[in-house]
């Protein structure tokens, strides 16, 4: 996905308060948090890693251009700068909690410094997202810090869920919704209605932004999922399969296991075993997912998801342009690769 | 410490705020929290358990009394609610980072509920506080949410720095004050200045009381450091000694080791060996302590800076009544002994 090469201004800007907020924090603290988005190696050498997609700050940065004028985004840059800071956070924490060592296909915060300076990182970019909402002054900060405390809640509930799936047997395709709605599209909602909120729009044009990221949120879970399973590991960075390596309820693991297809009993058996899956194992737990439909009703939900956020944009007033570059956006998303 | 004793409406008020808060978290992380707060055991069973001192909740509440009328207390309610939940989010993470598995004499929440979901305790906890400020409304939010973002900074930059003494020979007195500075007084700093601001007070009444604060909160960790060693572990519900125990490099040893006196370099010797000390070493580290003077040092800026305190009382404009119960409490904090 190369959505923010056509963005150069709201990348870089994006870039550059990402950076200077980071020169904020303690000096340990600072080199770890320069490590995890890319800027540097483990050593401190300044690299030309990674950083992510940065599709959040994009988010918000054309929700903004959508109700204000052209350069109106601007104005949203912090709210953008501040949603970023709350993903890396989460991810920081989760990648602890789950013990992931991979991340952006480099050892992930907490291998390369351990969990102790990696939970305070954490912490520091969680403070820093609230810090630099408030600094952006203005009538918008108390509505914008609620929104995005609030979202941090449903980022919490939503990995809480998470991790209590893995030891459960059975769990129902809408729990697997609502946990990927509060993980993902919670996020992907409050960067869109921030945007809208800090670039000036009426309560009507927030609102319809963030239905637009909420859906778009849920539909990029999915596609995330099914890239979890079928995606190229050259491209994910991830192990081939490695949801289903890590035995992971996915929502079109969930999905086919929840079919009452008459396949979904040798899944369940496959999830339920324990030790490390074979190859074939693995192999055939992909075809037994397709089988059962779910790689079908994951890639139907993404569509669908994605169609409902584009209709999402029809509220009066919004920029043309600005809400053809978010459809733009929601196609790649759901068309992408990694 | 009973200092809430005499500030019952205070006391419930931000009992019920905080409780009113928790009931926002999604039910796993709730359940935790009352636990980690003292409101139910392990089990879920509501008790009479010790929350802790509320020390801090008290200081921002009597701050705005101190600016304001004498009900303008209640205006401050939520940013004293916002400072207790920042504190608790700091106790859980370091808990987990110091290994600590005891606090208030129970378990620690990690050893109860384990690392991940302590971690996810913690965040909430965190957000939470920003949530309960931006809720205040009017146009303190971006100003006060600014000042507990920088103080969670500062949290952060104590907590590195106490975890990076542990590895290292030496600590020079002056870096140890910082780190005490940023771990404690910069948040008992924050409960004051926030309660002025809440409280509508002017900008020279809202920085004496920072300061006021700041002084008291470097004071009370001196006595807390104290009572590391010295203090009756059936008040205090640390083990006898239990600082040195750990080797922790606390002011009053900091300041021994520091001194230059002749019997330093056994003191050192005993932190510098492996392996679990003995109690004729605990008993001999801590006479360590005293002889080159590490007791004396930190009773006496104990004092000095209770006095430093009550000084920044000065400022023009305070609440007579409010300016004796904030004398009082420090007074109190500088002989407590739990």
């Amino acid at each position: 996905m190369t959505v923010l090469t056509d963005h150069t201004a709201a990348r870089e800007a994006v870039d550059a308060g990402l950076r200077a907020a980071a020169a904020r924090l303690p000096a340990p603290a600072a080199r770890i948090a320069a490590y995890h988005f890319g800027w540097t190696d483990a050593s401190g050498s300044p690299v030309q890693a990674n950083s992510g997609k940065a599709l959040r700050p994009l988010l918000t940065l054309l929700a903004a251009k959508a109700v204000g004028s052209e350069a109106g985004w601007r104005q949203a840059v912090p709210a953008a700068v501040a949603v970023e800071m709350v993903h890396n956070f989460s991810l920081i924490h989760d990648d602890i909690i789950d013990r992931d060592s991979l991340r952006r296909h480099r050892p992930t915060a907490w291998k390369v410094y351990g969990v102790n300076d990696a939970i305070l990182v954490g912490d520091a970019l969680h403070a820093l997202a609230f810090e630099i909402i408030a600094e952006s002054g203005g009538d918008r900060v108390p509505a914008g810090t609620s929104l995005l405390a609030q979202t941090v809640r449903a980022l919490i509930e939503g990995q809480l869920a998470d991790t209590r799936f893995e030891s459960r047997d059975r769990v129902e395709l809408a729990e697997c919704v609502a946990m990927s709605e509060a993980k993902t599209a919670s996020l992907m909602g409050c960067a869109t209605a921030l945007g809208a909120l800090f670039g000036g729009g009426t309560p009507q044009q927030v609102d319809a932004l963030r239905d637009f990221g909420y859906r778009l949120g849920l539909a990029f879970q999915h596609v995330d999922d099914l890239l979890g399973i079928w995606g190229d590991p050259a491209v994910t960075g991830k192990a081939v399969y490695s949801d289903l390596r890590n035995r992971k309820k996915s929502l079109p693991v969930t999905a086919a296991l929840d079919s009452g297809h008459p396949d979904a009993s040798e899944l369940a058996a496959i999830y339920g075993a324990t030790g490390q899956l074979t190859e074939a194992e693995l192999r055939r737990a992909a075809d037994l997912v397709e089988a059962c439909g779910g790689r079908q009703a994951s890639r139907r939900s993404a569509e669908l998801l994605t169609e409902a956020a584009t209709g999402s944009l029809s509220v009066e007033g919004l920029r043309a342009e600005a809400v053809e570059e978010l459809t733009g956006l929601a196609a790649s998303t759901v068309h992408r690769a990694n």
